[in-house]
């Protein structure tokens, strides 16, 4: 790893949780001598990317970061990241693949794929929100998301949309919990009678889930074998998607823990 | 300038205009070696700062700016990091500062600050928006703002709030110019009948003016010596301003560009 990597990953410390850190906190953090977290830090805050409060003297991200992220959302919109991915995925898999955000209490489509390798299809509108009971998307999200969707739950009657589509809160903290152990909800014919799809959260810099990615097949297609490839596709594939929501790559969170 | 800063320094080449460069143009721009730039470069990658085209091999800003931009934003959102700049600027003139951004096709204040160092005031209500055609900060936006304001203008008739508001067209235009010139806009009782105010563009990281910053005291106290000072002082904290916004400092830019 070179000087400026190394600078660079002090950056990496911040967090929502952390959205300020001294230098002896720095310096405990990274485990390098103060002198050159001292150095690394100057040489950033020159650059723009931390800024030191006046007063207490502890450090958080600097303005030049706004800058590069408009250029980046301005020029490169969160779709056009995304797109590759899940158009590759989904040939992979030869099945639809889509990709949503949460957006008040339902995600919202914001790319998907089907690769059309088979007489059948599953109908997919990107134009309508996804809503959370009915969904594997949706289940992964009570699951992985913000605690505050469990509050719309039970607000008002949920829609059951094919006879098999849990309704009630009890039955969704099983479905949510059972996600939560497994790392992947699986809907089967929760939204659409001929529909069973399988789905993961997908974190960007928050703690909690900001969507979801799943593949959905029609019922008769999707046997253990095609589950598998999907889940092993997903879970290879969600670190990815959250890193163009501004995420970390779980591996390089991993290696800073360690 | 140490090894990190020289390779942010090239990060600084990205724009809205230029959002994507390849290897060949970042030599061209930074005059530094290609063996140089491409070692950045790959530590850039390697952080998430830059990303590469898999096809164009050019390179835009990578994923970890929208990291470190949501944890800014969400952490010490655009106001907290204004106020500071508008209080001290206020307390030094003794006088109304406002800050103001583009929102449609009017000005939303931010942040205020009025020292109450004389027995008279202006009144200023920041959950009211600021009209263009009736405002110093409002005629700096039409003079530095994008051009599609102008559209918004002679759409519907314009409101005379004082009797010296201009209200048509070719008026504006004139002191759209004027402001241009002389790099400031001048409002003369045109919004309030008492009110004269002075005004500066804001550049955030696009082209044109994201909002304006204003000083407004009563008529009877703006005279030319307070006029003078508060275009000294405005024009010291508009970048500094802009750069809240992820605009460059003007003085980084001038570097860069010699």
């Amino acid at each position: 790893m070179g000087t400026t990597a190394k600078a660079l990953a002090l950056l990496d410390q911040f967090s929502i949780d952390r959205p300020e850190i001294g230098l002896s906190d720095f310096h405990r953090l990274v485990g390098r001598d103060k002198a050159t977290v001292h150095r690394y830090l100057t040489e950033l805050e020159q650059a723009g990317f931390v800024e030191q409060d006046p007063v207490t003297r502890v450090y958080r991200p600097g303005p030049a970061v706004l800058r590069l992220a408009t250029i980046r959302e301005t020029c490169f919109p969160l779709k056009s990241a995304v797109e590759p991915v899940v158009r590759a995925a989904a040939k992979e898999l030869g099945e639809l693949v889509h990709f949503s955000l949460l957006q008040g209490g339902a995600l919202a489509p914001v790319a998907h794929h089907d690769p059309h390798q088979h007489g059948t299809a599953v109908f997919f509108d990107e134009g309508a929100m996804l809503p959370l009971h009915g969904t594997a998307s949706g289940i992964s999200m009570l699951a992985f998301g913000p605690d505050a969707l469990w509050s719309g739950i039970g607000a008002a009657p949920l829609r059951d949309f094919t006879g098999q589509t849990p309704t009630d809160e009890p039955t969704l903290r099983r479905l949510s919990e059972a996600a939560r152990d497994a790392g992947y909800a699986l809907a089967d014919r929760t939204f659409d009678a001929d529909v069973v799809s399988v789905a993961m959260p997908v974190f960007g810099p928050h703690a909690a889930a900001s969507g979801a990615v799943a593949v959905a097949a029609p019922a008769g297609r999707m046997n253990d074998a095609l589950r598998e490839r999907a889940i092993e596709t997903l879970r290879r594939i969600a670190p990815v998607l959250g890193q163009s929501l501004g995420g970390r790559m779980p591996a390089k969170t991993e290696a800073q823990d360690a």
